[in-house]
């Protein structure tokens, strides 16, 4: 039976959105166990029992506006903060929440804690490709400055989230960089890249210019997380406004539009669907010691229904349990040179 | 008159895009005179013949795929080192080229030369917001490594721009950051949010995140080049796979996409016009000794019609001539001191 601890006040439509989705997940997974953390009150209207989902009663939630490492400190009862210690405590095995992504990545790393090898672990999301397969992509803003060699373990974590996860049996890593030749970029790339370049595990397929991602030229891009961060927002942002700007061009167009969108309007929904990010799972905080994941704020049931997925994927591979072991054999071997 | 030097045979549409611009351009403003360098067989069938055109004929030209400073230094002839070689010697104010974007930033930096006091020019264009007005941006990619003095140079520069040749009375500059609080970011933002905060010569709003951009939050948004080249991209590519998708969504619907698209044309022409870069002219290297501007290598008569109108504005108010005044005075400040 696989563990979730679910934080059932954070996001936008809690609880409401989380517990429904969490009802999907049951009905469709018979072998996971939810702990749901927050308000008895606010929960049990939509829950549907069952006797794999537990309540664990808290009033205490962290806020969106929260200061998060202060917010983890203070509110040590927050629903957030307990699901964390659920899994640090060993009585469940990964956390999900969509609440303060901040106060989730502090939550990650101070209480769930990182894998010893991994210096820096990296939030990681599978981002939309114009073929519908999508790619891994981190660091996407957990650190602000990053060294080569973190960059260098993103490419391990991302393959290794790409191979088990998403069953991509040796995925094309590539470098975030401002052109494709080899000898691009400041100092930090060019030393990533000959870290890549050297490293037969991974499958390094060269440097990768933001205008190509969603073009699907790579399984894994690796990213510092400042860039990485900018380029996520940057795309987020532009496909809202130009997709805000269509329903625009719709609305104001008069009826003349207005007929002509109703006749296209499967094809639209079809266009909105494969910009769709939430059949993709949640942001993985990947390099700690279990799954901690972060489902967008706006979740409805569906995102959370699928992160869910995600996540029981994520223990069924145990990827993070091999995560552990290639590492701590790395460290081995680095130990009897 | 303004004397513009034009590489008629750089971009993929050249000469034929360049010389029908020129055209235009020299119909609708008689202040201007043009100096085209390139092939005058080809350029001649396209010229509109006029005493304020001149042709200065070779047969050398830089290809999109030449390797940029060994371009320059080994093509001698080539039509852009001509054209920028013209306004070395003073035989022109400004060059435009269509062609390969590092070979123009290596002749505007090796050939025209940059302000003694400006460390490295930056690459500045004027992107698309929703409400039509636009943002500069800098440094676009000219630069793969910044200092937080350069920053703090790029918002100068940018404010200047927005202000002379847009006509912004007091331009509001933001800092792109990967969050808006003002204590977010690596070193670099950190110690560049600072020498903005204390430039009372500036109007600095504060940081600005990637998913703002396209809303119009800010006239003038400061960015290190690797970030802002990551940026710009992501925006592109975004745009470009959207826009690509909702053209295939409308043909492979069927009859009823096509019916609807007939009807929704004019509402669909509107949103690809508001997304349209083209008459916001073409990317400045600013902080040289001269206008160098790069027009997109995609660029129609109309883009290059646009540029010389953006370069025309810049001879115009001198905006170039200000910045030397109000860097050198500043140097001679520091002398003092």
């Amino acid at each position: 039976m696989k563990k979730i601890a679910i934080d059932a006040m954070g996001g936008d439509n809690a609880p409401q959105a989380i517990i429904e989705g969490v009802n999907q997940a049951i009905k469709a997974f018979s072998d996971i166990e939810i702990q749901l953390y927050g308000d008895q009150e606010k929960i049990k209207p939509y829950l549907i029992a069952s006797d794999r989902v537990s309540i664990s009663h808290t009033d205490e939630k962290i806020n969106s506006d929260d200061e998060p490492a202060k917010a983890i400190r203070r509110k040590k009862n927050a629903s957030m903060v307990l699901a964390a210690k659920a899994v640090k405590d060993g009585q469940a095995q990964a956390v999900l929440s969509a609440g303060n992504t901040g106060a989730l990545l502090a939550a990650g790393l101070f209480v769930v804690g990182r894998i010893k090898e991994i210096d820096r672990p990296g939030l990681m999301s599978t981002l939309p490709t114009i073929d519908g397969k999508g790619f891994d992509m981190l660091d996407l803003g957990a650190n602000a400055e990053n060294t080569a060699s973190h960059l260098h373990q993103y490419a391990i974590l991302g393959s290794f989230y790409a191979k088990n996860v998403r069953g991509i049996e040796r995925p094309r890593v590539g470098l975030l960089n401002n052109g494709t030749e080899s000898t691009k970029g400041d100092s930090l790339r060019k030393e990533t890249y000959d870290l890549l370049a050297a490293d037969d595990s991974i499958d390094f397929v060269g440097n990768v210019e933001a205008r190509d991602l969603m073009s699907g030229v790579v399984d894994v891009l690796v990213a510092d997380g400042f860039t990485g961060n900018a380029v996520l927002k940057a795309i987020e942002g532009t496909a809202i406004s130009i997709m805000g700007q269509l329903k625009e061009a719709v609305t104001s167009g008069g009826i003349k539009a207005k007929i002509g969108a109703l006749f296209l309007k499967d094809s639209l929904y079809h266009l909105k669907d494969s910009l769709d990010y939430s059949s993709a799972g949640g942001a993985v905080l990947f390099g700690l010691k279990a799954p901690v994941v972060k489902s967008h704020g706006s979740s409805d049931a569906k995102a959370i229904f699928h992160t869910i997925k995600q996540i029981r994927t994520m223990l069924d591979t145990n990827v993070v349990g091999q995560l552990v072991d290639v590492f701590s054999k790395e460290e081995k071997e680095d130990d009897t040179k």
